[in-house]
């Protein structure tokens, strides 16, 4: 038990959106490790089909697992959507957190009027798990969605705000919160944070953005309390794995996490 | 020899831009067949390592190889930049054409003052083949690069004209073509034709566009007549494989072939 709790926790995402996850992560349990891996040979996930994304889910899964993780936080909403039970019947001794079902809580408690807006890649759309999860626990909510998949893209160029950025958001976004009449917006996708300012600007002050990157990090410390996984090491590790482009990685990720990185931290590895 | 002139033209992309350069031969080469392969499950290519890049390229090539093919037109700028020997070394028998050659040619044909710039992903202008090509045919011209990879996105979005993609050539080309003073811009990528006229009209109508596309067509077809490799067949054949997303393949297909693609159309292959 003593090792367990010594163990990183595990994060994967496609590629570096998910260290907005890891920051919120980092930043709620100060006292934990993390093994982040990202597998950038293969992103974006959020345009291929489920069974692909399943398939390299569970490599990336394995690769953690191997290395030694307690617990599995999938940090990328595409993977969450299409492949988080596939994952959890993969490795049952190990608990398996998706950033949806977090997201979903999260923005039932921010609505009043039920109505919410989720924005994220077309496989998370398609996918329909936000739906899902959102009507489980509001069974009356409407939920609307759009994809957005250029704000992949800018968040990768770190194009995080500007003139393109506001106009692609409206273009998205405008048309869309006036013919739904959301009050909560949830930012389905992890590449999406880094947008919010200039998001909140294009849909304005009435609607509320949920990030569930916050809301996964709650939900992992609870997790690790009720079950007494909780490290009491004095000195933890943030380690970075990526399956391509240690110098891009550095680069962009360091936007994410809003901090700096270098190429050299990150440990490139074959899937 | 009859049965080698009977064979498709093998044709391999990351994805779907090089569907711009099939478009070509097919136009140029009305009684070749072809086989298009796409690497639908691992783009985009251009933000990734050079070892990928290259162990991708020599697996596609390996089943257009076993389906058979008479010659291999690499239609990515990427793959090319990055791939193009390795691919010639491990198929000696076959001729193997790149788009980079044929771009470099038809810039320094349509350059009079010698300043050529060339924009493109950020793994072909990063690799410098452009360069070396170009100044291999015209030693004394000047070469300005500029990586454009939110273009790729756009492209893919489908959104190739309006307010959002000229503020992004706006952002990426004015400075650029005002700083280095080029009569000639090469579209060192294959999605970059379909953004043509946006990108014309930030640039102004003094800078000629050079798109390998049509010059590469007109390169296999001489190739094809040196080598009397050419079909006597009265019917061709298009067929598409794709590694991943049948229909987001013919969907976004439709746009870069300017014809109307079915997914049923589009054979799924495993690498």
């Amino acid at each position: 038990m003593e090792s367990t709790r010594s163990l990183p926790i595990g994060v994967f995402d496609s590629g570096i959106g998910g260290l907005t996850v890891l920051k919120a992560l980092a930043e709620v349990l100060p006292q934990e490790s993390f093994l982040y891996l990202g597998d950038t040979a293969r992103l974006p996930y959020g345009t291929k089909s489920p069974k692909s994304v399943t398939r390299y889910a569970l490599q990336t899964t394995r690769l953690l697992v191997e290395r030694g993780v307690k617990v599995l936080v999938i940090a990328c909403n595409t993977a969450t959507a299409v492949s988080l039970q596939a994952l959890q019947e993969a490795y049952p001794q190990m608990p398996v957190i998706g950033v949806i079902r977090p997201g979903a809580q999260a923005a039932c408690r921010a609505s009043t009027t039920g109505r919410i807006g989720v924005i994220a890649t077309e496989s998370t759309v398609n996918g329909g798990s936000y739906n899902e999860e959102i009507l489980r626990i509001h069974p009356t909510a409407q939920v609307f969605s759009r994809p957005c998949p250029l704000f992949v893209s800018l968040a990768e160029e770190g194009w995080c705000e500007g003139e393109v950025v506001e106009l692609v958001a409206k273009q998205y976004l405008h048309s869309f919160v006036q013919d739904t009449g959301i009050d909560t917006l949830v930012l389905g996708c992890t590449h999406f944070p880094v947008l919010a300012r200039a998001i909140g600007q294009v849909v304005g002050p009435r609607i509320a953005l949920v990030d569930s990157a916050h809301t996964t990090a709650q939900f992992v410390y609870e997790l690790l309390r009720k079950d007494d996984l909780g490290s009491r090491d004095q000195r933890r590790t943030l380690s970075f794995l990526a399956t391509d482009g240690a110098e891009r990685f550095a680069r962009v990720g360091g936007v994410f996490m809003n901090s700096c990185l270098e190429s050299k931290d990150i440990e490139i590895v074959d899937l």
